[in-house]
């Protein structure tokens, strides 16, 4: 994806023994990056929230852990940075995923060899993402061609919760990786930012991402979604995923529930894009996803930028108020108009799942 | 209700020439009142949200007109203040009803009596808001009460949406009234408090005032109800209303729809309170009901306290991107259990309204 022009991705390796990202705390107001030198830094980063998105939090895992192996090549120190890295955030499944594929891929191996392999190995799942992303673009792409194709002239018109783009995975995104392509083939496209709070996701990264690709677009407060839906305004919602369940249940950031309730309601597809990485086999049901709890303080206070640039937070509550903060809710399969991958989409159904994705 | 343990109305009259307000603008980080001299003050007040709630601004409204006709009498005047009044804000039906009976009152009556009686009118309409709040109250508690005894010993867990607490109305609200009076005959109830984005009413005044009442509470982001609902940790929901329609749609802040949508999906009980002055019987249906558009810059921005106790507005966006700030959606009669008036519990029908309020 383009920023100031120059092609970027999320990630990046600086030399053999640092990794670079953008950290996504600051974006908007400051776009300042951040380089992971070991485990420690890639935990703090992934738990700070200092990068985000199921996708990218898989990479900056395997890099994590292969910025250690250079260090200590030993099982004992493989198995306990995986455990360390893996209880950084709870929901997300790629992590877990990432995780473990790194640790297959390097136990059997001799601890000479490890530090090499282990670096090959994060650089591939981040090409493979990244493939990923495209090919769900491609796929997604369709669906937004055929709106388009049934109201000739005018703008389609897309929904999105929290951020699914290029700063969600290695590039281009899950979500919004179709609204890129269609935006560039010339397909007049539109997109109802939904702000994400509480940590303002949508207001502050998807704004700033399709604000850099030229992308039209209008943040809007969470609550306002189901008003545009009724009044015929939203001809699709498309948001990502941090883990699908066996039968098509859909763990993503907390609100997402609310909009498949209201698309669901008014007739709106409701589209989830996701890489296949994102698919937990093992459970068969959203309700046994763990919802993370995050801390009260990302609900009662805000950072934004005062009248001379400078960055601070503020307090908004009511002095002395509680605050809760499940990062999570999961949207029932049935409420699910279809999934998009990589390999195409499906319905979401544990039969529409295993057709795309047959059992190895 | 009580401010620093002195029970206090949210509007009252300063000598014969002035009305006092809290600027709710400023709440809850600076308790501030304002003084209204003339319907331009008003007007003002009205327009900017220091002062707001459906029935309060009716309130306002009708002192608005009175503080006008001590200065000129006329029908002319009379009707263009009622005009100048009744534009600044188009949802709430309670401002229109409450001018228009104050007009209705002073037409006919001698300009010279015009001033008094015109005071002695926004008084009754005062006093008869505070005396529907408690009614709806006390029909409110009836349902509170029967929830309570289906799980002695445990809490009552209430979801409410904006504020329509005694801020919203000249004394103990009409959501929060129920809930005061379960609170203060002892049923352990607690309140998710939405916290009401862009304006954040939730999270600021009704938070404010159940804390200052000594009911307990958690404030989440609006995109928590429905994982909350899922999770079974809400018994019912509580909201007022700026406007019913005859068939029962209801216009309420915007978000009201996705919280009833997740109440139906979940089997719980959606309850909206209001005094039968926010009823527009000339209104068919909820799509009838002008939705106010608000700037785009309540999204884009938000006050809050510095670490120094100073207060100052942020923006939280990515610069540049534009936003769209809708005030208020319709939830379909459809999902709404039923509603909470001053004279008992109907549900919401043209039969239920109807059958609590017969034509004269």
């Amino acid at each position: 994806m383009k920023i100031n022009g120059r092609h970027t991705r999320s990630i990046w390796t600086e030399g053999e023994d640092a990794v670079g990202i953008f950290d996504q705390a600051k974006l908007p107001h400051q776009v300042v990056t951040m380089t992971l030198r070991n485990a420690d830094d890639a935990a703090r980063a992934i738990g700070e929230m200092n990068t985000r998105g199921a996708p990218l939090i898989g990479a900056v895992g395997a890099y994590g852990l292969a910025l250690e192996m250079r260090r200590d090549p030993s099982d004992a120190h493989l198995n306990a940075v995986h455990d360390r890295l893996a209880r950084t955030r709870p929901t997300a499944i790629n992590l877990r995923w990432a995780l473990g594929r790194m640790r297959d891929a390097l136990l059997n191996q001799p601890h000479g060899r490890r530090a090499a392999l282990a670096w090959r190995e994060a650089a591939a799942i981040c090409d493979e993402d990244e493939a990923m992303s495209r090919a769900i673009g491609r796929n997604g792409l369709k669906i937004i061609r055929d709106i388009a194709a049934r109201k000739p002239g005018q703008t389609v018109n897309i929904l999105t919760h929290c951020n699914a783009g290029w700063l969600a995975t290695v590039d281009y995104g899950t979500a919004l990786a179709p609204i890129y392509l269609a935006h560039d083939e010339g397909i007049p496209v539109h997109v109802w930012v939904d702000e994400t709070r509480p940590r303002n996701q949508g207001a502050s990264l998807t704004a700033f991402e399709l604000g850099s690709h030229g992308v039209g677009h209008t943040i809007i407060a969470d609550n306002a979604g189901g008003h545009y839906m009724q009044a015929g305004q939203v001809d699709m919602v498309i948001v990502g995923t941090d883990r699908v369940t066996a039968n098509g249940d859909v763990a993503n950031k907390i609100g997402t529930y609310l909009k498949a309730l209201a698309a669901k309601d008014n007739g709106v597809p409701f589209y989830v894009a996701l890489p296949s990485s994102t698919i937990d086999w093992s459970l068969a049901r959203g309700a046994d996803i763990p919802i993370e709890e995050r801390h009260a303080g990302e609900v009662l206070k805000m950072a934004g930028r005062l009248p001379d640039g400078s960055v601070a937070t503020v307090e908004i509550a009511a002095p002395g108020s509680p605050a809760a903060n499940p990062a999570f809710d999961v949207t029932p399969a049935r409420l699910v108009t279809g999934f998009i991958t990589e390999r195409g989409v499906c319905p979401a159904t544990p039969e529409g799942l295993r057709g795309l994705f047959p059992k190895d």
